[in-house]
């Protein structure tokens, strides 16, 4: 059975996915960016193949881009554009060729018609809710899993409707002090801890359903 | 200058250092004894002093006792009695020589004469607030650190008065969905991880001030 699986959802200590006060400036909040400085460092972060460290952290980050077939996406991860779509322009952060090369599912209270990229990402926008976006993604993934790329509202979304089968979750050794919670929060309720493995920088946790 | 120190607080990844619905029956709350099954395992925990696990997890096991000349204690870690002392029969949890051998202070609104225990361990009643007792317990230390053993709400109280030095978290990869909380709230607001060191089944983390 093809899976709904979360990857890298770095979480602070106090278990906060972003910080305070996010806005345009600063998408992951008032000292969020903390969250993903061990990212960068490993080879999977990297921007040259031949730098980066290897490991445990990139090793888990390799992972989560395994046997993955399709992804889905809150709109806020997708863009900063609200309300319904002014035009065409707006295809995302990632440039011409978004690293996913493969169908996009965006969740969005907004119709729009769907955007194919270079190097295989086609983006299509949802807008009948978190399972339809689901079953289209399952459809077009062909067997292979579905990845939840983010936010943490859409993870959170998928959690409490019991969708996701599992979810791997960086914990930072940083307090944010508020912001957008995951852990602490009945989001994980339906939830149980399966592993745990931690390199020097940071704790990863497998979370599957009790 | 010595210190006030907080070792050994253990919480659940969701951040609670007592799970939901703490009784008599169940005093660290539903699912709260997991928090404890780490220092069960190690040496320093163990009752056979040729038993038990070495490594990290009793390397800071150890550490939580070093240089420390007296304890501070909430009254709920004290006992099970409530409001004015009945009589003089409850002594604490620890049988006839409690593992202190040292000064121990009690938060109680409820007045009550000093109790000597064997080895060394004497239980005084502080009915005047927690910077009260921090200054007995500092003076009883004579030089060496005072630590706080707990419960929750008395380092909570203490942390949020900003007079904790150290506190040492491990953090246990279990949730606990609800109880008394200490990872994400307002009480870790005046500090910061200053280190952290995973075991094969615990997170460790440092606090200090900001």
């Amino acid at each position: 059975m093809a899976k709904l699986r979360v990857h890298n959802l770095a979480t602070s200590l106090d278990g906060y996915a972003a910080g305070p006060a996010q806005s345009l400036s600063e998408p992951l909040g008032i000292g969020g960016e903390a969250l993903h400085d061990f990212f960068w460092k490993t080879r999977f972060g990297s921007s040259d193949p031949d730098a980066g460290e290897t490991g445990l952290d990139n090793d888990v980050l390799e992972a989560g881009v395994d046997n993955i077939g399709a992804h889905i996406m809150g709109r806020n991860m997708f863009g900063p554009v609200r309300g319904p779509w002014p035009d065409k322009s707006w295809t995302g952060w990632w440039g011409d060729e978004p690293p996913y090369h493969h169908d996009v599912f965006v969740l969005t209270h907004h119709p729009r018609e769907s955007v194919a990229m270079k190097g295989g990402t086609t983006f299509h926008f949802v807008t009948d809710g978190i399972e339809a976006a689901l079953s289209q993604a399952l459809t077009a993934a062909n067997g292979k899993d579905v990845r939840v790329g983010g936010g943490v509202a859409t993870v959170r979304a998928y959690l409490k409707a019991g969708l996701v089968d599992e979810m791997h979750v960086p914990v930072v050794p940083i307090l944010l002090g508020g912001g957008e919670r995951l852990l602490g929060d009945d989001a994980t309720a339906g939830y149980r801890v399966d592993r745990f493995a931690a390199s020097e920088t940071v704790a990863h946790y497998w979370f599957v359903r009790r």
